[in-house]
């Protein structure tokens, strides 16, 4: 505190005054307690990377005890492993069961909405649920291939590689971008970068699930309709018009067979729905389908060949995919940004489901160990035939629903995805396409999510800009170049209200201390002779020379209104500093400018309850100097208060 | 105001209470006056790009009073012409003839570092000072060519075109850069996108103009030492290997030339820095040396061969060049780009510049019409073989000193370069390079600012690391690339304050209603049964998440330190939100999230003085309604002493 002395008269006193006329006490401004740059740093760094004080747990333990905390919190199956019993063990079949049933079909779709193999999508449900359940803190997390990064990863890859003419290079992609998905998710949990998954606004997503979603059902129009050539492309305008040029190809069987089946699955979607405890129905009915348009299929397949299906799918347990990864080359560049794209994706769709459920449960899921659990089992999926896997959220809604107690549904899903591969290959020989695409339909059309959309209308018409951003980029654009403008467009967003803040003039509550904006408090009044501004903003380079001039215009604007009503003329401007959370240099400048600009137009210019950060520097620099004794305070109260009391006693009006 | 009664109950009385034990009256929190989407649109543009509210002179005027102010803004040359008098012409004169001393030379210098004939630095120096004359705001900017955009231009441009083999179309560009560079400054001033140049922090600048001036001291390594054949790189590896394998080729006449000029062009720049009264010194000191230095070369001529001097010039006025600018072919990008950064970085020295003395004589210069005037006189510039031009620090310094009034010192300064243009250029024949490279020197050494970094380092340790960040990248990696890292830090740093903002505990502070922080005010105690804590920044999807993890950390601290010190049950978390000036959708869901998370914990939620626009959007998402009668207050105080007696009232400790 090296810039004034205490100016407190009287702390015990009781008789804190009313409205600047009696006496006041006047607090000093405290400056925070000292620490070095390298204690400032260590707390910045902790606040920035740990906040969530992962060691807190470590401390006041016996060595013991810390080996086996560490162990549980590598992996969580350690905490909830020993009090596993029979009845959890009931409830986990039941629903590991039941996410089963949606997990074998669903999982044959999506791996055809990445282009790959349907195969590929039992395998990727079978490896990766295994080591979630045993690093992964989600108790009712079910995890598998998911349609948004399918589809991401699908339009990138095929956008250089063509799916079916290249088919070994384009598997090897694939499992190359998944261990670079898998690479970047456990960087982010390891080097404890989640925070980067939060600039995917809630808005973003809204806007970017749903064009991914509409862009999804656009594809699936291919197997609803039963057209044979259809376009590479994702956008709109191609699919389309592929679409309409070839009307010669659709298929009146495939697309009755689709129209009922897809009526069936969206019913039973809508009664599980509106009855949450009917969940079963909606679970079901995918397998159900399945089976029902096999037999039918099987039953017809002399009669008409025009619907086409799945055929020979290989029997077996993944083989190893290691030797299919690709670290040099011309596409490796590709993979890197593929999995980057989908890692941030289906690491942001697996946070947010874990998030939400163990929010309904109240638990807590630990950002950055997800990611880690989640970037492990990529990597492990990417050398065993897996493409990139996370948590869905609608089989882990059944999942919730069926009453899963713990990772071991995930065990009991894999069991039977492992029978399946095993055992029961041959019989999805029959299995129609057109069904595989009433799937996909079914379950990406809950993705738009317009009553989400329609409430950011409502209360954040700039976040519903940002939704909208996302949606047409996706659909219009490319899938990672909406995603890009619309990330854009909210950092833009945060640097725009950095670069003008809202300054307001504050007014004194008759009757109290109560400083409040005049806008807002009808009975709040000006103080005369005082300008009493509000700035809601740190200062920075961004804004400094923008606050200074907009300060200047609320003085010569108060001036003017003064000259007008022949009032007292202003003597002081007083800045309240409470919301400035921080200031640079060039903020630094800025005040110091506007002083001796205001002391040129003989005003005084007082600053109110800078934080201590603020403080610190504001006191380095030496402006708080340059202010002088009566130039800082402690709120906007006292400084009235004593700068009358100090014009009082020299005679000024 | 549908939220809730009026709580005030006797607005009149005097008796507002001390610490929480009293009856306090109790004031609820308005929103604030209501507007439509379009009013708040309207409000957000206004203060986005109108900040300075430029039609406000033209209301309550006749129209003939609107047509002058009209040309008076568009034509500050009309406001000061009709007073001025031969008093000021006779500063003017003295001024402009000291500024065109110092002009000539540079210019001639300044071509030089952008790879581009000697002539074209004087033609710059004529045609813009006239055109900056009729429509700056800057009554001591002296125009011309400047050192750090002339090497940002050489260097952009050399990378794709060798200024001397393909020398027509390295001229083509270089003013087809200057046109861009040109349009590129009107529109930002035209759009009012003025607050573009403000993401150049002073930091940033500091480091990147040191950077650019150790680039150009070794690009004069070349003339100094007279090498022949020297490197067409810019950055400090290449030039450093480039000057010692020439070795051979260093001429001795030319270094002792050379070091001898320098010394007395430095020592003239210390004597005028240390004495501002003798500016003239430093001012006269290079045409004086490049007169001796001329006269020198032209009477040994014939002993030595081994100093290089300017050889023939053009004489006569600046041809036009509108033919030679290029609107199509493979170099228009990098015409493009070169205009675009030239551009940003003439326009932050020309305002910069126009700022400080503008301050110094306390008028105002207006940052988008400076950016237009600018903008314009580039423009034409590229039609009459001038390349990209702005007002230079180091003249208009001159110019300030040498008592320059108005703008007219600049047509003054552009008459004598006419003269030499149109009689003196045969004097340049025997000018050596040396004396070039011995002016720029000087000039650009005063640009490595080393008291304002370490300013930097003692206030703000991260406005340094930007800093330096500027001034390596410019060195080691290119000049466009370095400004691009500093910019992407500095942004970074805004984006890191918001995406992990600052949390602290509150208490009161004894016998007053102020509420502060624990850590910064020792006398400050906490109140049983409370948490206080005040949120630093605005709530965004950036940290929605991170706060909500960060305030039930804080719960869950506090109840262990109460638990340690058998302490009062804590019953409620105060959120004071002054400094939260906005909040998004995600923000909104956090605050939602959190008060249900907390209920589930016991524990009440209770927001404090919510800004205008949050309170709206807190209202308008019914999280008003959820939090109930007693879940909002004005200040602190109010909340602690209406929740205490309620809670005394049901018989609570």
């Amino acid at each position: 505190m090296g810039h004034g002395t205490n100016r407190v008269e009287d702390m015990a006193s009781p008789n804190n005054g009313t409205a600047g006329e009696t006496v006041v006490e006047i607090h000093s401004v405290c400056l925070p307690p000292k620490k070095t740059a390298f204690q400032k740093l260590k707390k910045r760094v902790g606040d920035v990377f740990f906040p969530d004080d992962p060691l807190q747990r470590f401390r006041n333990q016996t060595w013991r005890n810390r080996v086996i905390l560490g162990l549980q919190s590598l992996f969580p199956i350690f905490t909830w492993g020993s009090q596993y019993d029979l009845k959890l063990l009931r409830s986990d079949v039941i629903s590991g069961l039941t996410i089963a049933s949606l997990a074998i079909p669903q999982g044959i779709s999506y791996a055809k909405l990445a282009n790959l193999p349907p195969i590929v999508g039992l395998y990727s449900s079978f490896v990766p649920p295994l080591i979630y359940a045993v690093l992964g803190s989600s108790r009712h997390l079910a995890v598998g291939p998911v349609s948004i990064a399918s589809l991401v990863m699908g339009s990138m890859l095929s956008e250089s590689v063509s799916p079916t003419q290249d088919s070994i290079l384009y598997l090897k992609l694939a499992f190359t971008s998944t261990f670079f998905a898998g690479v970047f998710q456990a960087s982010l949990g390891l080097l404890r970068l989640g925070f980067m998954i939060d600039f995917l606004s809630k808005a973003t997503l809204i806007g970017f699930t749903a064009g991914a979603a509409v862009i999804v059902s656009l594809q699936q129009l291919k197997g609803l309709l039963g057209i044979v050539h259809f376009t590479g492309k994702m956008q709109i305008v191609p699919v389309m018009s592929s679409v309409f040029n070839h009307r010669s190809e659709w298929s009146w069987e495939t697309i009755v067979m689709g129209i009922g089946f897809l009526s069936i699955l969206l019913t039973t979607r809508h009664i599980s729905m509106r009855k949450p405890k009917l969940f079963w129905i909606s679970a079901a009915s995918p397998l159900a389908s399945v089976i029902i348009s096999t037999l039918l299929v099987y039953l017809i397949r002399s009669k008409t060949h025009a619907i086409s299906f799945i055929g020979h799918l290989p029997k077996g347990l993944n083989p190893p995919s290691l030797n299919m990864l690709y670290f040099s080359g011309a596409h490796l560049a590709l993979a890197i940004k593929t999995g980057i794209i989908t890692g941030i994706l289906s690491l942001t769709e697996g946070i947010a489901v874990g998030r939400t459920f163990a929010s309904l449960k109240n638990y807590q899921v630990n950002g950055n160990k997800e990611m880690m659990a989640i970037g492990f089992m990529n990597m492990a999926g990417s050398c065993t035939s897996c493409y990139v896997t996370t948590g869905s959220f609608s089989r882990s809604a059944v999942n919730y629903n069926a009453g899963a107690k713990t990772a071991v549904s995930n065990i009991v899903m894999a069991s039977a995805v492992l029978v399946t591969l095993l055992f029961l290959m041959p019989l999805f020989y029959y299995t129609p396409n057109v069904i595989l695409a009433a799937i996909i339909l079914t379950a990406v059309i809950g993705l738009i999510d317009y009553q989400a959309a329609y409430k950011l209308w409502k209360v954040d018409k700039f976040d519903f800009f940002t939704c909208l951003c996302s949606f047409f980029g996706v659909l219009f654009v490319s899938v990672p170049l909406g995603l890009a403008i619309a990330v854009a467009v909210s950092v833009i967003k945060i640097l725009l209200h950095v670069t003008r803040p809202n300054t307001s003039e504050f007014g004194n509550i008759p009757g109290t201390q109560i400083y409040q904006s005049l806008g807002r408090y009808r009975e709040a009044s000006r103080i005369p002779g005082f300008l009493i501004l509000a700035i809601e903003s740190p200062i920075y380079f961004a804004n400094s020379t923008y606050l200074q001039d907009r300060i200047l215009r609320w003085a010569r604007e108060e001036e003017n209104r003064i000259k007008e009503n022949n009032g007292t003329t202003l003597k002081c401007i007083i800045l309240d500093m409470t919301a400035v959370s921080a200031i640079d240099t060039s903020g630094l400048e800025a005040v110091f400018e506007l002083r001796r600009r205001l002391e040129k137009q003989s005003l005084q210019l007082v600053l109110v309850n800078p934080v201590g950060t603020v403080m610190e520097k504001l006191h380095k620099s030496k402006i708080i100097e340059a202010l002088g004794l009566s130039g800082l305070y402690l709120t906007v109260g006292e400084a009235v208060a004593d700068l009358s009391s100090t014009w009082k006693a020299n005679g000024q009006p």
